[in-house]
């Protein structure tokens, strides 16, 4: 629910006036997104979302992400295209904030998931990897070991606040996880970020992946490994394996996994499991009362990552 | 802030099939409006927005309103226009809850207000009611004198500790109306909540008039009341005569005041006040912490009942 800046109508009038858009029609703040502030314009060019980049994005970051939505739309795949001013830029300022429009996408991210969409997002994460292959510019995962040791820092006084015990679980598997974490498999630009909210479906096709502002460099493999906790896990907790077989088999009919990558997919999933952990944990001890924003549960997490520190190997995940 | 139900795919396309509206391209939750869950529908027939009303809307009272905006567009006022499904009914169900579909209205609604959106406001406001003249269902204001008494004794106890001595300015007030109430002025089908936000513009003109969830009958004069608040103030609690006077000279150029509406304004703008006081400090006593939706300062509404106390006749507002 993200509408964190008003934007007044001189500072849109004067904003759009730098593009080549034309008249406005509309322009809507949309409850969806938890970073920023999104807008559905809509103007005699159609339909577009304005986005003021808030606190948490890192204005250094943006020429990534933008290029990246660029080189990928460029390529086919269906992800918003950054509109450029009519100066040639696409990454402006307005209210003060980093501000971009990019084009509007069609479909509708599911509610509830089939094991069909398991199968289009594998397909479509494949193609979306194969397409990035030669992006030029590049971002470290600051969610990754590093990132995860500063919020387990962070959270670490607090953490049994929220449940009894959970500092200590959350330090032992950080440990595990900084002397087993992989190297040296396939890695390239990732989304990172890939959760149902993020893809969207007309009908059972894939119709476009949106919000690339966690994108980053990273193992391929660890991309499948947060999409199995984000899509194949039901309501009750429990994990489904058809699903999960239905994302990897999707996807290495496009892009082949090596042994090395099958081998490290737990470990892979118990580090997706406790990165979104720990930002969640993060968020629910920070979030200001009142705020907009429901911070999400943690704990759904901590259960995620018992699941996959039980599991024995690959074929839990419906592999061979 | 507002999306309060989710909507599942299946509940989504359950419902769709029942309307001639063509495949879903889009459905997004969109971040305005207070009462009510509100989605921005797009499929292959156009834009709609899909409400879901939530507990503050009475069932019994959707028919007068759907009614109403059916009306006021059959007579060419820009509102929007509640679309019918293959049974001939708006009104629906959906996830539990009433639900209906009305057309989308193009435009913006100013975020900062200059005196043309007041003389477009007035005019419109004169339209609105000439074209709700013939409409045959009626609706009471829950929210006049009776309504205002409940919520005076529901926010007695805790009304000082939002500001010292509150409680006793609203209960004299309240007596102050009670005595001095306007009756037998000119009276119709009101909108009753015309705040900035309800009211669309596309350049200098008015192109429409959304949220009726508050229409009810009462004084045509009460209406401008409650604009004179919404719209002519300025953000440090200055009253604008300049916006007044554009207000009420262009609605009266399309219906006439009485010498009793005009001689009654200070009354029932003193009344537009108290209801926006009231109902503002029942949702700031009331609202759960970490809600979705950040409550409105009722203070703000005692400042503007303040002015209207010291207003020694009408014009103040800009008349003669």
């Amino acid at each position: 629910m993200a509408v964190y800046t008003e934007v007044s109508d001189e500072e849109l009038t004067a904003f759009l006036a730098t593009y080549d858009l034309g008249r406005v029609l509309s322009f809507k703040g949309i409850a969806e997104g938890v970073e920023n502030s999104n807008y559905l314009l809509q103007t005699e060019r159609g339909g577009f979302i304005l986005t003021l980049y808030e606190k948490r994005v890192a204005l250094a970051d943006l020429p990534f992400f933008l290029g990246l939505m660029e080189h990928l739309a460029a390529r086919g795949f269906a992800s918003p295209t950054p509109v450029k001013a009519r100066d040639g830029q696409a990454l402006r300022q307005l209210c003060g904030r980093p501000a971009a429009i990019v084009t509007f996408l069609s479909g509708l991210w599911p509610r509830r998931i089939q094991p069909f969409h398991c199968r289009e997002l594998g397909a479509g994460l494949a193609r979306m990897h194969l397409a990035s292959a030669d992006y030029a510019l590049e971002r470290p995962n600051d969610l990754s070991l590093e990132g995860w040791r500063k919020l387990v820092g962070a959270c670490a006084a607090r953490a049994d606040t929220v449940q009894d015990g959970l500092a200590r679980a959350i330090e032992t598997e950080f440990a595990h996880l900084e002397k087993h974490w992989p190297s040296g498999l396939a890695a390239g630009v990732i989304h990172a970020d890939l959760f149902p909210d993020n893809v969207f479906f007309l009908g059972e096709t894939l119709s476009g992946v949106i919000d690339f502002y966690f994108a980053c460099n990273d193992f391929y493999a660890y991309e499948l490994a947060v999409c199995l906790n984000a899509w194949c896990f039901e309501g009750d907790g429990a994990f489904n394996a058809t699903k999960a077989r239905h994302l990897l088999s999707a996807y290495r009919q496009l892009r082949a996994f090596s042994a090395e990558e099958l081998e490290a997919m737990p470990t892979l999933a118990r580090g997706a499991a406790l990165r979104f952990l720990l930002t969640r944990l993060y968020d629910w001890i920070n979030h200001p009362p009142g705020a907009y924003v429901r911070p999400k549960d943690p704990i759904e997490y901590l259960r995620k990552l018992r699941f996959h520190q039980r599991v024995k190997g690959p074929a839990a995940y419906g592999l061979r």
